[in-house]
């Protein structure tokens, strides 16, 4: 006989799968072996023309196209409910699926327009996707844990399940987006790769054999299969710029304090010398711009009382803009490079999608100039330091809940029980830690204004998010290029670069690695599996430099083909 | 024999003292009893008249007298150091003196602009207070404690005693400021009283019976005397309001991130759930607005990491100067006046100053709603528990450095010893507390604009920064109306309203206290002691809006004649 938690967590994947309508069930889903890659034809071939052009137009496009009246927002919630169904029956990515309430306020946009012949917001009829992390009428918040089925947040009774909106729900239903389904998560959301017992693995759809990443994984798979333009993950690790980079796509991780999280669920909720932050992930930099700016427009600071007051600012952006078209020495962009971070070197697709990063920049006359900081090994320590103040309390008292198994990720770094917290003296010594390499970090980007020729300093720096091009299940060691970002609360920006070629990738032979870690690394890669996966990178920016990051992550983007 | 700590703790009293050239020493002090107040007539007959009318003139006053070269850097900063010195003699609140340093300092800007014909920088020669916890190359830092004589924080031997210098140290320079000395706090700076075991208590010069405040209340005390035109304290829950109250000043808290902190002392360094800001105390108010936004102009958050990046937005302060103008219904400001908190009322001054200041508003066109916001007691809650975090180990230790007494206002706090410390559990519920709390103040104040009139929430809320005009010694018993600020880190302005008035402020016949702690503060009154004590009110703005509310004290200051 199943364990109780067995029979909660399948009755919950049953639910959600019986929400697909059976039009839209797929009969028979290929196995990786037979089928890696299930995106781009092999997906549109269950979908009909039409569904394919609307699915395949950037929410930019879409937005467009709704406030022109060539689309109505119906026609479009239904081709991404259709195309967001298929993707979660190959690579298993939503949590909560409500199509039919989305084709309902879908229909009210419609109304709304035909009455009043304009649109009620920049997202109007834009279907926008969310992590399992906010709370959205009619439908449960799990966040992985079977425990949460149908509570709130775990608490039995509490009249918020299912009624309760996240602030940033409300404001993005004030722009007019339509919201039909929520996406998969790592239970705890302390993982690169998506796994929970409610749901099972999230798949990288590009390589079946590869993690579509985590913890924001099921958007990035959802995203990557084009079965939503774009949705909102939260990154206190990496949890945006992850499945951003294993799916080929782009993503921002902004400061803490830009975008509202307020009314969301979480791990380890209140534990604030990290936070964890709230992002846009998509197939388009400019459509990052459009929800970005979108939810700033809503004055968010006047609801979240984490938010800063800082409307989108558009002299930011233009600033680049001017830089990039101006011809004087001045009038070029600057760079520093990290190639490596000294711990662990990225694998050998990585490695190339650096060099021509660099060399696409160098050749478009921007400066690029080797990234020599502070060592960001003591970033990594104080960010992971945070993640167990509370020595897993939090964590395992949700899976206490219902006795489900931790899964290894998980286990990985909370064991199989809490173990002795953090006092308050401890804690304030990691924040000063914190503070003090933040301030070495900022001295040191300073100063590259002597290097640069620009008269500024870098303009942003190009690293690795990953020394992955995307993760082996249960082979994802090393957190160290995604940490130091959140460590010093920097914007970051993954652009997508190219995909792995078991022809051009490969070690050096006799490649001696630089630690344990790396050697790890190193015998994870495998050049046959990755070969096509998505190779990604981030372009990391200082503090609350999101108006600006975006502008050079597109221009980047564009100077590689992307 | 005196013990260790007393011979060491009179030594540097001594030394401070001896810095005082000897044409500028009182032969006698007068006894409080002989002369309660020390300020105006009584202190100018130890000073020039040229002196006198520099002094009383205040930064705005003497940055443009310097600018149009009417006055050098060195005349006034010498007759700042004069004044300062007697100052000094009468309420003792000076920590460190360095005047030689300054006149050399002052020399250099005076060479400077004769080259140059122009200033170096917005506060060209204009002399800036500290508070003893900015770290100032050629001086230590004490913070009141007798164990950090000789110390860098109490480290012997390290090399960055009287080299070192804080962050917003090195910007004033840039900006023409000259620094002179550095004023008083109570050790461990927890407290509205200013004492400790190096240089005592430090008195209001207004009336001798009562207490400057604290903690930044040497700056309260010598800027009251007029021997600051401004000067920079810190608020952690009043110690920049305080003393700018119970000195009849202007004093802005800011919110946390508007201003640089990096590489002050503090106590309890890495509490991260509620943050210690730093921000001017002035005898105007145009001189905290030139101060803020001098520091702002130097981009501190390019070298500070906790600073947000938000240069000063002249737009923010010309919408209130439009409004004001503006005789449409909307062309009005709101307040909210708070009478009482529920748990403490104010004295009868501070409810008579609450009157004035809400009918000055009437009177001039604006709405005054009564303010009914969420608890305040919950708040206060909140963050008096951030104080305790370690269990008082960080201030125990300072302590135990030289073993020297605990003063009784920093016992009531601390005890004897410490105590057992939060867990990192007990931390992040704080810190969620915390953040509820902070969302329903933000809903209601949301909520106002249905009673207002204006299309607005309320501009600004009125309300008593202490239920004392000032405190009597070891009679500062309640903190709730600064601490509210602080638990939601609102940006507050200190402004003064009048002086008691021992033939109108009288509490009712048969007053009956609504709480044990309000019979405390009826007790404590005493309409002779307080009779000719200052009177000031905040006035309390949301989240970074630092224009906004220098701009509305500006002008209430101006509608009560300040």
């Amino acid at each position: 006989m199943a364990a109780d938690w067995e029979s909660r967590a399948k009755a919950k994947r049953d639910a959600v799968l019986n929400l697909i309508p059976a039009e839209w069930r797929l009969k028979d889903i290929p196995s990786r072996e037979e089928q890696k890659d299930v995106t781009g034809s092999y997906i549109q071939q269950f979908l009909t023309e039409p569904e394919v052009e609307i699915t395949e137009t950037d929410a930019v496009g879409l937005a467009d196209k709704i406030a022109a009246g060539k689309w109505s927002a119906v026609e479009v919630t239904k081709a991404f409910c259709h195309r967001a169904a298929l993707a979660h029956q190959l690579v298993n990515c939503l949590h909560e699926i409500f199509f039919e309430a989305a084709i309902l306020s879908a229909q009210a946009l419609d109304d709304y327009y035909a009455q009043h012949k304009k649109t009620i917001g920049p997202l109007h009829g834009v279907p926008v996707s969310l992590k399992d992390q906010f709370h959205v009428r009619g439908v449960e918040t799990t966040m992985g844990y079977v425990g949460w089925i149908g509570t709130f947040e775990g608490v039995p009774n509490d009249p918020r399940r299912a009624s309760f909106e996240s602030e940033m729900v409300r404001e993005l239903r004030n722009l007019g987006a339509v919201l039909y389904c929520k996406t998969s998560v790592p239970h705890t959301l302390m993982s690169g790769e998506t796994v929970n017992n409610i749901i099972g693995y999230t798949w990288n759809p590009k390589n079946r054999y590869l993690a579509a990443g985590g913890s924001s994984g099921g958007e990035g798979a959802l995203i990557g299969l084009k079965g939503s333009p774009g949705g909102f993950g939260t990154d206190i690790g990496g949890s945006i710029r992850i499945p951003a980079a294993f799916n080929g796509l782009y993503g921002i991780r902004p400061t803490s304090g830009r975008l509202p999280y307020e009314g969301m669920a979480n791990s380890m909720d209140g534990q604030n010398s990290i936070l964890s932050v709230v992002g846009p992930l998509a197939t388009s930099a400019r459509t990052l711009r459009l929800l970005t700016r979108s939810v700033l427009s809503q004055q968010p600071w006047l609801y979240d009382p984490l938010v800063v007051d800082m409307p989108w600012r558009d002299a930011e952006e233009q600033a680049i803009y001017e830089i990039i078209k101006s011809t004087s020495s001045k009038g070029r962009l600057s760079f520093g490079v990290l190639k490596t971070d000294g711990t662990v070197n990225p694998q050998p697709p990585v490695q190339r999608a650096i060099a021509m990063v660099a060399e696409a920049l160098e050749k478009a006359g921007h400066k690029v100039i080797e990234w020599k900081p502070p060592s960001h090994r003591r970033i990594v320590d104080v960010v992971i330091k945070t993640w167990i103040y509370d020595g897993g309390k939090d964590v395992h008292g949700a899976f206490a809940l219902s006795g489900e198994p931790i899964s290894l990720q998980i286990k990985s770094s909370y064991g199989d029980k809490p173990k002795e917290e953090y006092t308050a003296s401890q804690i304030a010594a990691t924040n000063i830690a914190k503070r003090k390499i933040q301030k070495e970090y900022m001295d040191y980007w300073n100063s590259t204004a002597e290097e640069t020729g620009t008269g500024r300093p870098v303009d942003g720096v190009i690293c690795a998010l990953a020394p992955y091009p995307a993760a082996r299940p249960e082979k994802y060691d090393y957190y160290g290029y995604s940490l130091w970002v959140n460590g010093l609360d920097y914007t970051s920006v993954v652009v997508p670069v190219t995909t792995a070629d078991k022809s051009l990738d490969q070690y050096a032979e006799g490649y001696v690695p630089i630690s344990d870690l790396d050697k790890k690394t190193f015998e994870a890669y495998d050049a046959e599996i990755y070969d096509g996966a998505h190779v990604s990178l981030q372009i990391v920016g200082r503090k609350f430099t999101e108006e600006k990051m975006l502008a050079i992550a597109e221009y980047v983007g564009g100077l590689l083909g992307k």
